[in-house]
């Protein structure tokens, strides 16, 4: 890390003018890296040299930008589920009733195109296979993800519900795009939102009768 | 379960020649040792050779009787899921309106005992993470486990509804015993069959309304 760096505990750039857009560039390339890196090599083997190699940067300025590999991949989690968290963070809007073919749709909406379905796939591969990967997509999710949804909900077990929609959508996204089982695979995805939304509705919707 | 198994691919048992139940106890070994190593170091760099020393057998004896690194996998895949083949073959005697509890207790039941969890989870990681992993755990969920799901429905679009109550129930897995997100990582077990029968049911007793 360089000397230069240390004033407020923000982050500093080297230079005020083109430094920023060039600082903004690097930091896209590195991710870019990180994620063909964890993909490729799986979490565990993934280095951050390969990642510096990969964005043509030196790995004193991964460290410098992002600290460890662990928030590295942090870092490359959420730059890859922002398209996620950008939509669920419009569902305060969304009539009740209307949340389960809202949430239904845009998530596969974001599996459906490749430009956000293959980062996630990438990294998601990583936080399957590694245990300390999990464990950062865990606090991803937690954090960025499940409040936006729960905030939308009524009900003392709505983290519960939130969860099971979820699960079922993150276990059609397995069986779909990672495993590929027919007739899934190849389903049109208006059927699929047919048959998903009103079971998403029900998860959070129905609160517990006890 | 009391049943001996298949007589011709599985393990024999009560045989008392000792060629028989070496033979066995060693193809036992390696898969276990399969199973190890496949989850170590994920599908890309698990080898033959691991294996065969982990089983403490000579390489050649892994090729005997497996052949290819494709083929340990998809024998050490397919032990892993015979307990969720025996339960599903158990579905043609349930009533068609038990069959959501029945599939969902099931189930959960076998990712709740670390016995049947462990070795499922150790394969599953690597299918994930890898193509090659992937288009073998696709044929074998297709050629051994749908069936036995889909044989146990009616109407023309039981496949695609028997994948996707198996995906509500793949997602919770991956959730509740992958990633461990809470409160579904803690959730009592019969709290989850109450939330997820229904849903299960209406996939697979509800057929396509057009």
């Amino acid at each position: 890390m360089t000397a230069a760096g240390e004033e407020s505990g923000g982050r500093r750039r080297g230079r005020p003018t083109a430094g920023d857009s060039e600082s903004a560039d690097r930091r896209t390339r590195i991710l870019r890296s990180a994620r063909a890196e964890f993909a490729e090599r799986g979490y565990d083997k993934a280095s951050v040299r390969a990642i510096a190699r990969g964005a043509d940067v030196d790995p004193a300025l991964v460290h410098h930008y992002f600290g460890t590999k662990e928030r590295v991949f942090e870092a490359a989690l959420e730059t890859a589920l922002a398209p996620v968290r950008g939509g669920l963070g419009r569902l305060p809007e969304v009539p009740p009733e209307e949340l389960g073919p809202q949430v239904t749709r845009f998530v596969l909406g974001v599996w459906e195109d490749p430009s956000t379905r293959d980062p996630l796939l990438a990294i998601v591969r990583s936080a399957v296979s590694n245990e300390t990967a999990a464990a950062i997509f865990r606090g991803v999710v937690t954090r960025l993800l499940l409040p936006r949804l729960t905030g939308a909900l009524d009900g003392p077990d709505r983290e519960l519900r939130a969860e099971l929609a979820v699960a079922q959508l993150v276990g059609t996204a397995m069986l779909r795009y990672v495993i590929r089982v027919e007739p899934l695979a190849s389903a049109d995805p208006e059927t699929l939102v047919d048959r998903l939304a009103p079971v998403v509705q029900h998860h959070l919707t129905a609160p517990d009768r006890k």
